[in-house]
């Protein structure tokens, strides 16, 4: 299994994705701080990872502090939970990784633990979010496999796969499923500009599985699926609001206008801590802005002429109607997706 | 104005687009191969600028061949013609200016004309049809300029620039055109991977010229335009066919759909030159695939796996529906592209 972040007794160690796919080195982070900075600079990304590796980065203040008692450290566990939230404001399985550590350090204190007993539990509950994670992708395949044809080819955005988690992928995983079922996938993956996940993380992932993969350039997949070569499309994703709304990378909501126009089913996977239920719709999903240099740069040579605009938006809202079913461990949902995601989450 | 190419006393000079925006540098072409080459490396690209480029090279053909006559050199001709025929398959103007020159040569042969009078009339023509490009651009700008809107967003792909023509642009030429006329248009310009003609091309020649320009990643089009961004979409063109298909970069078909999807018009910009009435439809229009190390490899950098599978089409084909209208020196043409075409095309 791709070793996408694993804790040792060191720290949290981290598959560095910056230097993919040509360099396979590791960060170690043996600070809260250290994870914080790893998801920022997206040596670790992808939405279930980074909720992961914040749940370590939470386990870590505990494991590192200087304070004495349970009573001492909680003044400073607020400060180690607002430093890893402040890291990317998009995928809510950051934040739904750190509220349940908090509610889980609530729960410890009021009971009396000790500081070493809360050390041990929040590490403990890391562990767990790790585990559950991989068991959810795992799932999350056998459900989605089915929706894939036996034999075609499948486009995918960004990398929603083993690197994006714990080990398995969301959509990677469904993929993987299906060719495990026998299915013959070849995979067309969008480069995915400006950070080029697709052509640097979902190739060398596929490529290391032996799955049939083609890079492609993001704008040429309409001409892709006008030449017949599309026959589904399965994307990740980084917030679903209550109606069905998805935030993803930047380009997604792209392909899914281009999926709906040429008759091709539009798939998200996503495990269930990606659905934000307090969320209505897209609209009131924060899109973050990363730096234009990501943009205007590419391995230090300066691609744009000096002083000129940049946008960098580092994800886009595809709204509900473009998509036909959300893979999640719990099952597929299909439209209405208020209705469904509602029922869902009160089971 | 930007010296895309010029005619000197040693050959033609060309801004050597490859390594712009960071260093102007230039290339004398002083033989038709070596003006091929420049087409073939894109040097010098655009559809109406390679147009004029192979002009030049026929007559680079005549004035530098060691024939001593007119019919010695007759059997060289053709070969000449073949040689810069073969530079790159789908711009029709290409073909266009070389049938030209054919034309014109086989007159001047069945006349008895002496081989100096045939390289003095053949560098004319070449001359003329520079001086031409520049007119139509300048006529296209004024015609194009009413479909932009007073004051809004304007995206557009690849370039279809001074850089693209002799010296004033088709889509960029409108924009300019426009922007005289005291219109406040801001310029998105889609990166347009791999070759990149919007991030260095686009952005530099606008820079140049003042004009507010944004560069955005391909993928981030269809967000900006559901922003409310982007009022209008308008693109030059490399072939269109008889029903108004439009042959042009790569990504041109995705911006199109999304465009629709968003109610935004969808202009295309081009010279007469680059209707090809011939061609029924677009699926008649050949598509150059390039090699795949434009994809794989930026600035001597490799972004992708080794072995992954690449696809590097040049180009892809709107379907008529998608566009709103057609602007040529010859006026503005809409729906249905099929009679308003062959209506000019008579006139």
């Amino acid at each position: 299994m791709i070793p996408t972040l694993a804790w040792t007794p060191d720290g949290v160690r981290f598959l560095d994705q910056t230097k993919l796919p040509l360099e396979e080195s590791y960060v170690l982070a043996s600070s809260y701080e250290q994870v914080a900075e790893a998801i920022t600079s997206m040596v670790v990304r992808g939405a279930p990872a980074i909720g992961v590796a914040a749940a370590y980065g939470v386990a870590l203040g505990a494991l590192r502090t200087k304070a004495a008692t349970a009573r001492e450290f909680a003044l400073e566990f607020d400060s180690v939970c607002a430093r890893l939230t402040a890291t990317r404001p998009t995928a809510v399985n950051l934040f739904w990784a750190i509220a349940r550590m908090k509610r889980l350090f609530a729960g410890l204190l009021a009971a009396g633990a000790t500081l070493d007993q809360i050390k041990e539990k929040l590490l403990a509950e890391a562990q767990a979010m790790y585990n559950e994670d991989i068991a959810a992708c795992k799932k999350m395949g056998t459900f989605g496999a089915a929706l894939l044809p036996d034999e075609g080819g499948v486009l995918t955005h960004c990398n929603a796969g083993a690197l994006a988690t714990c080990g398995y992928g969301t959509a990677l995983g469904v993929i993987r499923s299906a060719v495990e079922q026998g299915k013959r996938i070849h995979v067309y993956a969008d480069e995915t500009r400006p950070f080029l996940q697709g052509a640097r993380l979902t190739a060398w992932e596929l490529m290391a599985d032996h799955i049939p993969t083609t890079v492609i350039c993001d704008n040429m997949a309409a001409s892709l699926m006008r030449a017949g070569r599309i026959q589904a499309v399965i994307v990740g994703a980084d917030r679903i609001a209550a109606n069905g709304d998805t935030a993803n990378k930047i380009g997604t909501y792209n392909v899914a206008i281009l999926a709906r126009e040429h008759g091709i089913p539009f798939y998200v996977a996503a495990p269930w801590s990606t659905i934000d239920l307090a969320t209505a719709t897209g609209e009131a999903i924060p899109i973050e802005e990363r730096p234009a240099v990501e943009v205007t740069h590419h391995g230090g040579k300066q691609l744009t002429p000096n002083g000129v605009g940049i946008c960098n938006p580092a994800f886009d809202v595809t709204p509900a109607k473009y998509i036909t079913a959300i893979v999640t461990e719990r099952g597929v949902l299909r439209a209405p997706f208020g209705e469904s995601l509602k029922a869902v989450g009160r089971s």
